[in-house]
């Protein structure tokens, strides 16, 4: 246990308009918010003996700043970059320069909406991608990440 | 005139490089610059009983803020996202997330200018567009937003 | 007073289908026939102290000869050309021809519909474009003609 | 026999350069004229005890005029519109605002033509479609309507 | 009457998820079943003097053995190819290789569905195409290969 | 020269905003109206032994119904389908039923103008094409049909 | 537990080549075959009190008979379609057609692959998509229809 | 000459409507069967001291089962998947999993046919390709298989 | 007489493989060989009194040298690149450098033929183009020449 | 044996940087240079009683000259257009105008290469199309000449 | 030399990512920093007697507001946007409103990565480009503004 | 110095039109030639104890002879192919098999003109790419190879 401090935590970083969750039409979308995800996914990395540092930014440069930080505080990134995911480069790039494993999450499924959200920039450069499970999906990409972590140790 | 402080004002919203006008070649485009816009739209809200708040960002991430805030703090939003109109899903998702009538406005006349400035990300998301009207195209946006929001309370 | 009668009057023409208006689904899309927006239309006009001449066809010839009749007849034009906004090469040309200023009008937003027609062909022809605005965009654009009109004869 | 009067028609309508067929290359094409097919459309009808409003015309314009007449005065349309078809969104629009059932018909395969003619404008807004089949086309269209109209009435 | 067992059948072929056909929500597509078709489409061929071979398969190999089972065996072909429609080449080539006239039919309107239903592999391959007509499109095809067998042997 | 009277006319048809031709800024191009056109095309033809039928009108139904007339009525046509050539369907399905030689004519030279100008409907009907010449391109015309029929009634 | 019995299966369903899975290059790939990845997914599904059917098959055809079955006879489907997944429309019908959530997984990235691999048309059809995770994508997958059934039940 | 019997057999794969050829037209494609390929084949393979598995088959899954049977079994390939040719991603991926040298030949030249066939899925899989040289593409490519396997067995 | 010699010759250039006109299949192309043509165009520019240089080259290059050698040394240009009209911006830019006009003339109809031929490199650059009328068209080129350079010398 | 010298040779043509083959890299494209192949191919040519002409030109216009000299002088052409193979329309032209059969080879496989090497100008013009194979590409180009030629001449 | 201090400095901005240059990967991508070009761009602006404003940010905004800034402030701009290069039309708007000279810089050649790389919205905007030249590029740039800024004052 | 005059020269090469630079509308392109661009080219490479080769051509063929010829003859290459930037395969593949650096170089910035010259077939060969600087760029391109060459000596 004493040793746990010592590890990074896992970075899950959330983009534009996610910070809305909950508040905007909850009889649809349900009344989970974005600091309820929080916790959550604060419980599910604890199972796995890690910590979680979570964020929401509006702002393409801060999640830039963000990734890079975690280049060297972080032992992995889930990331849901929202609609920066389908047209930030700058994402992919700062995506591309991780040295920890990245997995991209959407809690919608992207495939069923707009067609300009069939592509993405951020997939190319994850290790894997976790969309339509909603919640679940931080969580289900925390398990994925414990488990990567735990390979890589072995 | 008491129950006109209860009243949220209209968000008029300004994108990148909007800043800029009146500074840039006056011989050309005039000498009208933004704060002069800001000084007619809040004259022109005045007539109708209501407020403006007037505001310009270079910043994407400022804007879906704003964008955000308009959601509990405005009647009405007035958005000429400049550049970013072309590009951004961010400002498409927090337009879409509104719960108050917006108005895309621009200047000049997109269609008559560079293919990339034909599409828009905000013209699917607004109530409605007017364009190529210069200033007077600010004016008109709330006159219409004063003429839906009189609709809506009839 | 007097001299008003020598001011040519404002074309204020449409396309096909719009004589269906009011007539067609009245639940859904209301009451206002294409006549009742003829009459706002002319109440508007007068307020600046000019006339409307008012017309529609289902003929794409008939627009493009109204529109080289308001070449010498008219102080300006608000044209709503229907569906021949997305598919008539002649209408644009009768537009680049005309030498009083157009205001290109749509009642619903076409950039929320299908995507045929995202596309105009009167849009790089027009000084300006109002649209999603219903039966207030006409008069939206006879206000904007009437603002262009007196600052031309300053 | 005598509510058969009350009936409105089923209008078969037919768009550029149809009044041509039987004149031009007649050991080609075989030497069935337009009128013959609306002779042979009428004798169809009556079958099913049903009237046909039978025509044609050149201009998109009175294609459009005569669909909306239709709204009020036919139980049903059988539409050729000949090159129209590829190129009309007005005759989309007069298609979508129809309160009865359409029906589009061609003589020949679009399909086994040139690759502009692969995309129909009238497809979308239609009933059903039958194509490739000549002047039986019309009669199976007939039928069609017949049947849909004695399945409404049930 | 002893000559018709000398007459090949048509052969009425039915692609992908076609066997599902009133199982899946009957309340919207109604109780009509595949095999409920085929009794119709039997009982209007036997009105011609013809028989029906009626088939349904989830494999395109199924598909295109029968095609070319129907060039010896098979008076004419009704084919409802459903999702391979779309994509099929071998379904294409089997089709031209036909002998015998074929109808293309669809229970529903592909031209108003995504736009991946827009093109057919079978249409340019065939000699008539009826859709958006639910059963009575099979029975007009069967009408149609009937007149035509007429006509040819005329 | 009785012979002569015998002879069809050369059709020379002329589409949408033709008829503007020298009074739209004619210091810039230039005070030749369509009318002087018809008048040095008809000139032109008598140098050939030949007249001429000299039409406009801004309706594409109306330039099908001369093409038509063509077929039994004229020699030989020239045909300026303005801004149509660019649109129309219905005018190259009339082109393709001419049983005379067709020559297309372009004033300006359209592959140095919009890219919406550079397909032309007309081209694959026509036997040859010149643009870009003026008004001479019209007398070329005549100078190239007076040389086909010539040929012809060898 | 006695009425675990009683619980449909989970249909675990694998396309295309993927019966080679740990015979092809194992010093790269691994030596995990697909069956080791049944026995895994059993043991997985057990956990959550389920259990699993399945299956690999190289047939399209046989992949839409299996998806058919379980409408009827699955709790739930975790669909890896291999090259299927990014042609076949017959595979998208069937998966709408399902009554029950589906979860496609991918073992690579296939937004890292091949232009032609990032399409997909099972993702419109599923519920949620998991890629790039290996051989855990199915076990997360079984996890997240656990979920879900133990959310519908409640 | 015992040894032979050791060498794996070349496997001659043909996809669907292969089948059909002789018996289609023979006045234009000639009176060559399948089976003739078959004999000239295996006579070719006899000069190189090698023989020939031949096969056919209209089910995209029996090949895919082929290929992957000629990973163990066979000493090289020739492909000829007719129509898959230009749809089939599985056929793709089980071509690249083949450890023995592929070709892929056709009998006509893919080129100087429709264009959706001038895209093949088998020939970036495929060490050579040969086509539009009838039957003997077979020969000339068991010609280079087997100059292939002296040249690596050296 | 004496000026005449004064006066710079036409430059009539042809691109790769016009060298072959007459000699190949000359029961269909008809046997008048390029050297007829020179002849012609010789015939006709003397009835102008002009000159001509009439050359013929298989290599982009030469055909560039003679254009800039064009540039001081021709009084106009008819140019038939052949099948480097659709592929060389050489010439393109060539052509933009001449300082003389240029026609640009082709024997038959590019836009009758494959889609590849259907751009121009050379079309934007030229003053005129003439196509479709075989050698006559070098004849009409020749006589728009002759009548541009009379009306600049005017 | 007399008679072989009245017999044309084969073109054997080759088209920009062949000449670096063996020269460039030779320890991964081995040290085979052009004039290597030159030899194989005439010892190739001469076991069928066969001449080859064997040349290489980095010049477009040398290729369509020696092509033409193939009409007249040649008994079949073997054609490695190299990089014009993807940007020739004049070769294109020259070998549609060749009157003797002609096999288009690519030492490597352009379907595994760059997308820009996917389409070629001179397969749609060609009798075969060998590629992938290397050296022996050639060889067998020559094999299928001289059988295309015995079949020709029985 | 006292003058010096009224010229205004060289801009240099960097924008995201480009701030770990050094740190990421120095065994490939070598141990220069971005501090390092810094320096060094100092000393080499220093050489042509210029100063140097070195920036870096994540955030386009930022870069915006600079470029602004330098309208006013700067006497040119060297500008390597990195990522946002390919996607910022707000970047190329405020780089069009400069009135001081702008080139355009990158370390690697986009044109030989990711196609999503080879569109530079910066390009139009910019006097010149230099890519692909490593650190010397930046000097490169400076070299070249500092002629300019020569060429301009003579 | 003794040692210099074993040093390769590098070549620099100028395609198509490129010579007439200077000549050509002097009062607007300065009166710069090719030949002063040559001497300042020279004088800038002895800076750096470097000959020049300077070569000009309207023939592809030759600038890929010139490439070749570099492979053996010269320390670096500066590539101004002008034209066949856009259009040359050659060139790259010419370019590729280089073995001393290439810089390519454009007198204007091809992003600034038509959009057929956006693309470049020499960039992804070359190692650095300067455009829009005039003359100057010929120099910095110098500059930049003088400075790998010292690098790679190191």
């Amino acid at each position: 246990m004493a040793k746990k401090a010592k590890i990074f935590p896992i970075y899950v970083l959330n983009g534009p308009n996610l910070n809305l969750l909950g508040e905007r039409e909850p009889e649809i979308y349900g009344r989970t918010t974005l600091a309820d995800i929080g916790r959550m996914a604060a419980a599910c990395a604890e199972d796995h003996g890690l910590n979680v540092e979570f964020r929401q930014s509006n702002h393409e440069g801060a999640l830039v700043d963000w990734l890079q930080e975690a280049r060297s505080g972080a032992c992995g990134v889930v990331l849901n970059a929202g609609a920066l995911t389908h047209t930030s480069v700058a994402l992919y790039d700062a995506c591309k320069a991780l040295t920890v494993p990245l997995i991209e999450v959407h809690l919608s499924n992207p495939h069923a909406r707009e067609p300009f959200r069939h592509h993405s920039f951020i997939s190319p450069a994850a290790k894997g991608v976790i969309c339509g499970l909603g919640v679940q999906g931080y969580l289900l990409a925390i398990d994925a990440l414990a488990a990567l972590l735990k390979e890589s140790t072995k």
